[in-house]
């Protein structure tokens, strides 16, 4: 039995995954771990999970890939800006880290949102949308997004292809701890909702619902970020879909209301009708397990042994 | 001497050149007419430039490929939204109307930023910068950009990418011909200056530095929305140039210098020198018949004959 392994590394948890090499990849063990900071830390847990998803595989399991997704930014096969791993400093060559720790394993290390739009793009298939254009937009702590562009993942001249967090959404805004001000993420994101609201995000709606002024400023603030996130998607790259997950958005039935909503009010002009962005969101359910399986993805676009490229 | 016509379809004037069909692609030919509006009137236009420029091939001229760059979304081959052309009813088949005037020549339509992309692609490349990843972003009455991403001209799921004109650039801003409130078009693009200044761009720059409040909020509001739509295509698609041209960037090297300096100044963080946004401008020279070029050049890509495909 072939098997690709596949780490979503995050800033506070490891999560792995071993699969079967061929569709429908089923899962055959699965683990989660705390992270660990710095760069021996970061390939020292990497291979920790390696060995406890082996150590979980029947005996005639192979490995033949061990896909990584980190939150930073990946360039040259080269982690170079990973802030929440400790790693901001020298490029850290993390696949030959780990492919030489695992026995010569055949490693590939992307971006987190990256490689989970593979494991998105799988999503869709297994739905009955079998597509090779997408962008998966991740509303997590911060808000980035990945794309898959004609077959092909998009990587960017330096890796950065899908960094929409940074860019300023309202230069009046407070300051971001980039430097700049009114950064998209401070409005569009888990931690956007967190400095302005102590509940979760769906107490926020219910308290606007209520009347809370604020909370309404907040929940308006959050809901036309993330729509203009997808309509930036849409205008720039004019992708067929855009894929949104993140714990903000899946658990929160109205303010996935609220985006659709935003979305179609912007469908009132000729050229927002032509775009139909509404019609192109699908949300990823809650838990898919899209970042650890589209890291074990990263291994068969290497083989092109999916109708996709990396 | 085989011969490529490439006509630039504007709101008000058709500009056709007739270039070689291999490189240096040598002007052969070109001429300018006044647009004519309205299906039959694009139609018998493009036909009558078509003859114009064939009038003034030598003898043994073969006109091998039409090109039709349109300022409208172009989809599935048929213009569906061309409001300067007056085109925004019925879909047009351009590219078989033309062909099927000129002979059965084969001919393709484009939209007319997507096609300039092409134009800018070939004078990078005459300036001995080979690449495959570009964007070329267009500052004329409105603001849109076209996407060559690795090799490929990005026409996107419904013919819109690179449209970032309508993108809400501030939500408190004035309300915009599309029927939003604040689109980046508002602020950065020829019409934009034009709504709020009588002068040229140059002047405008000139009454700010003399101490005019207004003549400097505009500037700042000019510049800051090009130096935004530069950086959206840099986060976004992350290509490794953004070629900037349209008559008010052209004109005014003190727009230039401003734009640069809002980027540079973007750079004061840890995300934006990992980017690097100010490094990957270029300007295309003032006058250069990128659009007219880059629609010719479209029958090379249908037929293969160029490194990046359609």
């Amino acid at each position: 039995m072939k098997i690709r392994l596949g780490l979503d590394i995050g800033g506070t948890t490891v999560h792995g995954i071993a699969v079967t090499a061929s569709e429908p990849h089923d899962l055959v063990s699965q683990a989660t771990h705390p992270t660990r900071q710095g760069a021996d830390g970061v390939v020292g847990g990497a291979l920790d999970m390696v060995a406890a998803l082996r150590s979980d595989l029947p005996p005639d399991a192979e490995i033949i890939s061990i896909g990584l997704g980190v939150p930073g930014v990946v360039h040259g096969g080269a982690v170079t800006h990973a802030v929440n791993l400790g790693l901001d400093g020298e490029p850290l060559d993390l696949a030959a880290a780990v492919s030489a720790g695992a026995g010569g394993t055949p490693t590939t290390v992307e971006n987190d949102v990256k490689a989970a739009t593979l494991g998105g793009w799988q999503w869709l298939r297994e739905q009955g949308t079998d597509i090779d254009d997408l962008a998966l937009l991740n509303v997590g702590t911060g808000i980035a997004a990945g794309l898959l562009l004609d077959g092909r993942l998009r990587h960017g001249s330096r890796g950065m292809a899908g960094e929409i967090g940074h860019l300023v959404h309202d230069p009046t805004g407070p300051l971001c701890a980039c430097g700049r001000r009114g950064c998209l993420e401070l409005y569009a994101s888990g931690s956007g909702v967190r400095r302005q609201w102590a509940g979760t995000a769906a107490e926020l709606f219910e308290a606007a619902d209520s009347g809370d002024a604020d909370a309404a400023r907040i929940r308006d603030e959050l809901t036309s970020g993330i729509a203009q996130a997808i309509s930036l998607l849409a205008y720039s790259v004019d992708v067929s879909c855009v894929l949104v997950t993140g714990g903000v958005v899946t658990a929160t039935p109205a303010l996935r209301d609220a985006i659709l909503e935003q979305l179609r009010r912007d469908e009132n002009t000729s050229l927002g009708r032509l775009a139909g962005i509404a019609d192109r969101v699908r949300w990823l359910p809650a838990g898919h397990p899209a970042g650890a399986l589209g890291a074990a993805l990263l291994g068969a676009g290497d083989e092109g042994a999916r109708p996709w490229k990396l």
